[in-house]
């Protein structure tokens, strides 16, 4: 009975956050461990429908990661980075977009639907959603976003979808190109007026100090953030991801997330609990002013 | 960090029986402690918030109680039962009416929307949601349904409220009926095509032997319900709320409970996890097949 | 056959009026003589009912007047005023509500769906309608309006029903207080974007001269009658209304109008007929000039 | 003060009948005198603007009248009558259509738009409306209706106008047909499910002696309708009346209706007064009893 | 086979018209022989169904023409000209509405019909669509517009329809007056927010020099045509049709075309090919630059 | 002019075909050379913006072929087939799904999608479309069609988009299933009630005789093309296809057309043209009598 009682005060500490978060759109960027661990996958799939059902609407964005890799070098091509980017031409990009449409997207998909007809796969070729630029001669097909329609997205929402989105763009030349999953994911949650977009990734956010694992920074402002990345004082892998964090906030995302996807239910978390997990970055540090409710006036 | 996962766990749990009961109506009989203790009040308030932003409908019918006689008494009004309902003259009808609607009714109302404005608080005048008939001429203005019009009630439902239900019919004469509410709540949920009717009570529920505490049922068939009454084996209480199982369950709902609402969200537990509280009475005494979900067929 | 001709006068008469009105809202402020008198009252009934068949939407604003001093003194209460208000401490309040909303409420609800599924009794409670704060300390819980949630309401409308008003308000601290109908219905008029409001009250309008029966004014400006209480030539029941008329007027709403209750279908003579009865304020005397119909141009 | 009570009265005196007709459709058959004299058919104009108005849904048919008679003489063409037809050949039939769908349907329409963006005028040509075969060789192009489409219909009505239809059908040959535009309201009422078809001609109705002015009668049923006929106790003008309305009858129609247009007002005193005026007549001779209203079950 | 491949070649040539033109609006001004030589009637009536049927609205406005003075001679009436434009007098307006709203509009109406309900014929009368002041005294009931209200004709465009629309409009007389057709459908373009604006004649277009059949001018700028207007090197016949394409393009309307409806399919032709025929004036002399089409940005 | 002359009746011709169509939906089996050819696949392309501008909903059904094997060599795993299937292990299937769900579906796709936003491509794993079972455990992940739920492409086609669908299927072990493209496409078009269904494949259709070129069948009943199978004389390609047009017509598609998709605008000459190409199967051989078009009965 005791134990019940705890279990009625965590479904009761939910309420708080979901009739805030009720009726809006959160971008999830989906990557690192959660891609590759099918135990993590379920649980960001069921995390997912959670928040679909209690009257979230979550947007999937995501890339390919290691498995294009290991595609391309069973396929004997040659695997090379600049940069930190990987030089695609091609022959290449045809292994991103078979790996990120045909693979990892449909492994969330897959995952999702096993609670039910919700999930939606498509990729930035479908109803044209993302049209691409080519980033550099050198890079080949790397691209960056030049416009997002968000039609079909908004559609496939407004059908009772979550729409899961391979991170190809389309270029002016007919050809694909493939785009960093972080900035799209910046980038649609502010096409789409987000209400937060949340990175998840492998680690637990910034560090104050890299080195020191208690120096995780639970909140911070953006002038902060990119503070931290001008002191030099941010791990390469997290720089992309403040980029990404700036892009949503200055597009009007009032806040951006960095969360450990090995965290069993992290999203949940963040969502759904006083605690919240990870750093969160805003316009000021501070939690944004909550703007009317979708409920009305509250009392009191 | 052990304490999140539990809590992940919790609200995970919740996950299949959201499913379920999305978009599903779920008629509550509130009454006993909860109407008059505040603190109980607030917790049944804040399980309805969360069962309507997640996507169950509730519906809630409720009587007048204790205070009715209370009010009857400072007024210096007689107050007299029979067979244990209280004989009701014009006079008495007033005052029930008047501590249904424009006491009871409004407490409730006020709770749930100290969350947003949610509850609408009506009564069986408005848009002649309940018709009436008197139940014998000894009992005066003592009514039985005779039917229900749940046009105001659906619409109340497709606009986002939470309808909040006082048990008064209006009758051929154009005066008022007090109707018992269980027998209310029973008829209601049929009306509605609920998808299951939750009885608040003092009592946890239907006992095989009503002075052994450990010899609580926890599921059972309504014949088998009936049988405990033949058998005269069931406190005086619970007759009525059987016999009100009973017009639900023949009016194709698929399930019944009885619950004690003194249990801190107990209607959040028998609606969120996987224990359930209380008794369930179903037609066969077994969980009802799934009918197919309003998110598909599931996988696997 | 002369009698039948005369009847269709009287139809065709009220024909340019109802395309004026057609499509618009009306607020009308129940009280007087019409909320204790069963023969007004149902008068007052089938005048609302005909007015929303005839395509425009009442909505109906009342308090509780003389009953609620007649069952405080039935429960042993002191009933005090101060400056014409009633001192309303936390059990005062009690009663108040139970009466206007348990009651009074009611009596016209059950009074108008005698024709049918029309109207839905509502309190300032239900969907956060009325947020108050009170007027001051030494009047307890007498309160004045905050803010309107309108969303009720509208919904109601759009439904089909006739939405009627008690006029509690709910206020930060949880409690409800009492609030003047009069002035309630100027501000709903107002946020609802209504074409009039009528105040039905016990006196024929206001009078040049207070003494003289024939000095009845049939319509003045705004200035023109806060001139008159400035010269102190109303009489003290007519301050207030002016006051709500004012509020109104500022808020938008084109007309207000002030009717003796007591004229047998003094709303439907209002609305339907050339003479109108009572006084009308507009904003600066004359009849408003005519927006564009919801029928279009007329011709010639 | 005398005079406006009896103009309530008279208002209040249609509420039963509006709300009895609310929502429904009412064919109305134009004709006769009220054609050709243009303050009756102001009247009618208004009359059925009122109607539409108040929730009731007018569809007018009409035929061509005197005035085909006189164009054609004035053109020199030859007029030829058989068995009470105008025999009508392809010049003819041009002259018809003209005077029909150019001249007496655009004066209707005109008269009705005096009063707003009201009246929409068509004919069997419109959207395939009316789909005609020829009654005989001898007689031309006079038809008889095969088929109506009330697409075009049911669209005007839902968009908010009142449908005013000249009784022209289209054939097989591509050709024009003229048809009787009292079989042509007959089956227009029963296609559109219409509550009741009313013929406005020049006599005060049907007279079980039509000798005796006094002898009008106010009420039969189909059988008593046709047995006058079959006992040849009918005017040769009424025949061609009771043949529509038992079209309509059959087809469904609960009330079929036959009035003098002289009268002034007479749709409007038979819609909304308690005398009515004219004959009706119903399957059985009696009122057909009332289905549920769409204000639902009404009280007491 | 070989003849196929053209067929498919044409079908394919008309996908980018298609495409850029789908969910416009394209007013038709519909005369000259088209109105009077049933074979092309026929042709223009498939080429509207066609538009329709692909995505494009056409809307038809047409006048009278030559029938009317045939029809006013049959009667014996006189025919007088002033100015090039018919002397009108109540008389002669009555057979001007016979023969545009009883024959003319109906021609075309049965003509497009035969296609399936598509084509639903209206005059200026209807729902108040056209309202007109006399142009003179001198020429009685010749009018120009006054206003246009268009609630009618968007309803039947969303209705699936085609508007027939025959130019006559009401006074505020309540007579009715003639207004050239061609300035109608100019300021029926401009009303509609129409994409484009046709005008049927019997000419192939402007000419640089109206005696040189080789000077046809393809494309013009409206400076350029009303410079030629100056210069008095257009054709009588043309400057009402310039006139009435100044008024479409200076209230918004792209593009305006003058076609000769005696190429068979000219509509078809103009709105469906490459080479386009006749004369197209814009603001500027070139194709208007495409706004963004409906189904989004292309592609490369 | 002779020229356009042509073009003119070109579109014409057109228009009884786009009637007949207009509204409904087809079923498109994209293979062959078609998939592999990019300027036939452009041409395809383009047909399916043509048909779906003009009103015909097509979706888009395809397998994998030869790039399958393609990729698995490249991959070095070995290729097997069984009685003319793929045997499919875990490994195989994953390639699988990458070619058809990563580069054929997106190949289509981005030619659609050159037109506007219209396409966008799905597999049998969004929203739970297709559900497979396993053909056999020879064949590993061969799969059948178990169920279809066509939620997914329902909302699609309703939101203006062409859904283009990858065969692969989900089953019961959470687990996907590569399924003959020829079949799904005929259990799809019967779930979807489409009017047709077409298979685009290599050959111009059924032979009466294979070997005589002169011999292919326009026309023939789903018997007499079953006969042809029973008889041995179809070539071993044609049988699924016949198969797959059985499960259509069965399912109540209307007829089922085989074309060969490497003549250019296949598609478009058959829904847009008398002369069709390819083979036609029907029920009884014949053109199926017209149930009543979206436009109503024709005239004549």
């Amino acid at each position: 009975m005791k134990d019940l009682l705890a279990k009625a005060e965590t479904l009761t500490e939910a309420l708080p956050w979901i009739k805030a978060a009720w009726g809006t759109t959160v971008v999830v960027k989906y990557g690192g461990a959660t891609m590759t661990d099918a135990v993590l996958r379920e649980m960001v799939a069921s995390d997912l429908v959670l928040m679909k059902l209690v009257g979230i609407n979550p947007v999937i964005v995501h890339g390919g990661g290691p498995e294009i890799t290991s595609f391309m070098e069973r396929l004997g091509m040659p695997v090379e980075f600049f940069d930190g980017m990987r030089v695609t031409d091609d022959a290449a990009m045809e292994v991103v977009k078979m790996v990120l449409v045909g693979k990892v997207n449909k492994e969330l998909v897959s995952a999702i639907n096993g609670h039910g007809r919700l999930a939606v796969g498509i990729s930035g070729d479908d109803a044209n959603l993302i049209k691409a630029r080519p980033v550099s001669e050198r890079l080949g097909r790397v691209g960056e976003v030049e416009a997002i329609d968000t039609t079909v997205v908004t559609h496939l929402i407004e059908d009772g979808f979550i729409p899961v989105i391979a991170t190809v763009g389309y270029g002016d030349d007919g050809g694909s190109y493939n785009i960093n999953a972080d900035l799209v994911a910046g980038d649609m949650a502010a096409a789409l007026g987000a209400a937060k977009v949340i990175f998840l990734t492998d680690v637990d956010g910034l560090y104050a100090d890299f080195d020191a694992k208690d120096s995780l920074i639970s909140a911070l402002s953006l002038a902060e953030a990119e503070g931290l990345i001008a002191e030099d004082r941010l791990s390469s892998g997290m720089i992309p991801k403040v980029g990404a964090c700036a892009r949503a906030l200055r597009g009007g995302v009032p806040r951006a997330h960095i969360l450990n996807g090995k965290v069993p239910h992290a999203v949940l978390l963040e969502v759904f609990t006083d605690e919240g997990v990870g750093t969160m970055i805003t316009a000021d540090g501070n939690h944004p002013a909550a703007t009317e409710s979708a409920l009305g006036a509250g009392r009191g």
